[in-house]
């Protein structure tokens, strides 16, 4: 066996401690940086067993390639830091960013010699195979591909164009989660206006679990919602970009921005908690 | 039996004729103002055996109520037409209009001395038992519910109050029709951006009718788009006017009104003229 390849990951949260252990189906060794991470992401390097490092530079010199899995308004400094800190190897953006966010990254990297590979990552944390697709753009999108799909990750090559796979990721969230935040604002809207139970009891008349199920699919988003906010504004420009209205989204960061209390909260919160943060912040737009 | 009711509909269009067959049921007798109106109108009226008026004067001298039935945009309009005609009875506004709107009627009503009663339509034309429902609000909207209810009309009262009705039928509307427009924007995104067969193909992969039924629910909207572009932004002043972002069906009137042109249409068109009209219209936000 050849030695192994190695891969920084950036960094293990609950999404990107499973791209680690899909990567290291492959026979790679799995680095991560411990400085400045939560307790948390100890524990899941730990699962994992990533090789710990101290600083950004030492696992950039380790590593052959560096894969970014963040939240999406981090991923340009993001890149930025870890061309300052001397990568020479193939960078793997796998962020919820728009296109020409993606283009911007690849730019940054093309002025350090470094290639960028553009990715995506549809669906929750790969912890059983065929659910999560990691979709990749780029001329070394392949490699990538035969790095990262060998574990529960699907991999999807979509092109040598640095944005497609972006594109992808972005057009694909836009209908899942645009579609939460838009009922979340129909259901608190119906509250605001006195209707809120006329409309839930037509609802069920097609379908007696239907109001339930929203209810359910508003407490089930809560958690991430803090994090959706941004994903929200990187569809937007992207739709506009594209030359649809971007309109949708901004307002699903909206909708989004006001559920990021719910970020810590131990237990999915009730209908009521959901409204009252919905209604309780009426500064946006 | 004692003299029936008389009741003027305006207008008899493709939901307004199913109204009045509704009404007729109860034993009313229904009429129409025929100037101005389309060949098709007529022949609507005619099926229903509408009594004929010339003017809109001698439609209100005969009735002691009128419902209104048009686009939204035309409701503040055509209310203060049947006031200046004057009109002496009990006015029943059934448009998609926002609260504020109905309020605004409600309030020109009573200037002349006319009591309104807000009603909201949910459901297409009623030609089948118990899939339309009229919603009403309003002092005087059991007495129009009994009017009403007799047909295949199902009537539901929402209080005394003007505008819940309208806030019920919007927020209804906001979820089927908002999301039909979000829909028409994702896909239009991912053509524009070159990764539409990538992304149906994911949609696919759950459900391998999914991306057909997506078309479809396209190309079925396209006929109704022109009357909805209204309707989206009284949805987007009702939302703005509870608290809850606008953008969402402010971007979903910009959608419909990318495809009002498919109005006249005979056949439903495919999905790559739909795509056409969505991207050829660049302009609006």
């Amino acid at each position: 066996m050849n030695n192994p390849v190695n891969v920084g990951i950036l960094h293990p949260g609950a999404m990107g401690v499973s791209v680690a252990a899909s990567i290291k189906a492959s026979g790679a060794r799995v680095h991560w940086v411990s400085a400045g991470r939560s307790q948390l992401s100890c524990e899941r390097a730990k699962s994992q067993e990533l090789q710990t490092h101290e600083s950004l530079a030492s696992l950039c010199a380790a590593c052959t390639y560096v894969v970014s899995v963040c939240p999406p308004h981090a991923a340009e400094d993001q890149a930025q830091a870890v061309m300052q800190a001397g990568f020479q190897g193939v960078y793997l953006d796998a962020n919820a960013i728009s296109p020409q966010r993606a283009q911007r990254i690849a730019s940054l990297c093309a002025d350090a010699g470094v290639d960028m590979v553009d990715g995506g990552i549809i669906g929750g944390p790969a912890w059983q195979p065929d659910s999560t697709i990691l979709a990749l753009s780029g001329a070394l999108a392949v490699g990538c591909a035969e790095l990262c799909g060998k574990g529960n990750l699907v991999t999807q090559v979509v092109g040598e164009e640095i944005g497609k796979a972006s594109a992808l990721k972005m057009c694909f969230a836009a209908w899942t989660k645009g579609q939460t935040a838009m009922l979340s604002a129909v259901v608190g809207a119906a509250e605001s206006l006195g209707v809120r139970s006329e409309l839930e009891a037509i609802w069920d008349r097609g379908n007696n679990e239907q109001s339930s199920a929203h209810h359910k699919r508003l407490s089930n988003v809560t958690a991430k919602a803090w994090r959706f906010a941004g994903e929200m504004e990187e569809i937007a420009e992207t739709f506009s970009a594209a030359g649809m209205p971007g309109g949708f989204h901004e307002a699903a960061a909206a909708i989004y921005q006001r559920m990021a209390g719910f970020k810590d909260d131990a237990e999915r919160p009730g209908i009521d908690a959901v409204l009252s943060a919905l209604l309780k912040n009426t500064d946006e737009k």
